[in-house]
């Protein structure tokens, strides 16, 4: 019977896969539209479709969750994977959202080395989603795993570092606010790969 | 034996049931609270009282956990569901304890629609728990569940345009400092109707 | 077979004690680090050594659920615990960084008194995890949990007061926007010693 069971799994694959391709394509379109930043960039609205595409993928796996008998790891997990997928890209895009609201004039170098710890935090996500498929490769996944943290706390730094020259060399407190919430945003979106990993993790170790 | 069986089941879902009335008449007196807002108003203090009866609530549900054989779910969903619901009247408490300690003078029209957003988040929690008590119904709790997501992403939205009013119309800093978090502690309540709607739909993809 | 058996379990029960024995000693590193604040003290670097071995010591705990057949409880709430267990010594650390960032000259009476709780309740979680080698003592564990709930609304009273204090005699909005932070991070670590107890009472409670 296994000809009917193989196929539903598959899906499930399917769409994570397509899912982590899309936190890979909003990392990457964050740090693009850093690069030449401007509030009318095109990217501002690409990073709202992926976030809109993103969130109708999550409700397909809410819905296939419920209509599928078998699925390849506990149903709870897959829920608390799509969710926390979900929420890396929901991230992104509220940090551009918030900074067009903003008007951020001018980007800074520390925001752009942060874009970087996130896509290839992003990245490393990816690769540990492709992995999923084969839990034989569970060793593999968990270094992906400890890649993700690794980053996280590159992240940290980064931040601390961006914090420390805010406050040494802005005086308008509202710039300070302003760039305290863009840099934490950020960070928390590089955290959320993280929470990615961490469900990952849990679901490989439930396997091991 | 399931006359025994049946009751204890039911006690849980009683529990759930008065939780969610809690929720719902705290988002209702916070909507209320503003309407006329006054930081002496009696409701500061009744919103007070809801949020210790809620405690006292989770408490008596913890402490059934340890008591009780057979639950309707896994016990660890109950800890988690209950947990979250009392987060939620935790952040409303917290919301307008702090808008007391800033003394608030004036309440703005994007934080009355916030809070309405909150209200209707609160009925759908409302709803999504009454359904709970019969798992046949759960294609009916995954749409109270939806609505709560569209809810937070409407929540968003109204968050944004908050924040953007505030930034391009207020120039004191210390009142900017004061608004962003009360508009961002509203915000996480409706996160929070999420997270509840999260911990149900976890709980009925397991029993799917 | 249970020679075997039991070492292994064991060995879980060690890492997580070593872990809250660093909770502590973080928590007690702080507190003692405020009580004659100084920039350079070596406890900021003492405290930075603390996190540096947690990390190691929950890489090490991940390590073991790969490599163990049977644990003492499911896998992934071992996983949970010493996520959590790790995150509290992250955000002191954390807390610390941003007070060395900010170049904070003086401490307010407010925060050593959030330290104090926070102190109290890292010993309240080291008496948690020292339980749960003893399921019998279930009843007690979860005296332990009630009592870290109660310390973090403590610790809320404490932060209301210091915030109601900090927005009436601070007039310089960078200031605010420090001590805010500060006050936050501290509290944080509060509330995540209630996690703990959280993933601790859900281990509780599944095998209650």
């Amino acid at each position: 019977m296994s000809f009917t069971l193989i196929p539903r799994e598959e899906k499930f694959f399917d769409l994570f896969e397509a899912q982590a391709d899309r936190i890979v394509l909003a990392a990457h379109s964050f740090k693009e539209i850093l690069q030449s930043w401007n509030v009318h960039s095109p990217l501002v609205e690409k990073i709202r479709d992926i976030e809109h595409e993103a969130d109708i993928t999550t409700h397909e796996i809410f819905d296939k969750l419920n209509r599928t008998f078998i699925t390849p790891f506990d149903r709870e997990d897959i829920h608390h994977l799509a969710s926390k997928m979900d929420d890396v890209i929901d991230l992104i895009q509220g940090t551009v959202s918030r900074m067009h609201r903003y008007q951020v004039s001018q980007v800074t170098e520390e925001l752009i080395q942060l874009a970087d710890v996130l896509h290839q935090s992003a990245e490393a996500v990816r690769k540990a989603i492709l992995a999923l498929r084969d839990m034989k490769k569970s060793r593999r996944i968990i270094e992906y795993c400890i890649e993700i943290n690794r980053l996280e706390n590159a992240g940290d730094q980064v931040q601390e570092m961006a914090m420390g020259k805010l406050f040494s060399t802005e005086t308008n407190p509202i710039e300070i606010i302003k760039w305290k919430e863009i840099y934490e945003l950020t960070e928390t979106a590089i955290d959320m790969c993280e929470d990615v990993a961490n469900a990952i993790e849990s679901i490989v170790v439930k396997h091991g």
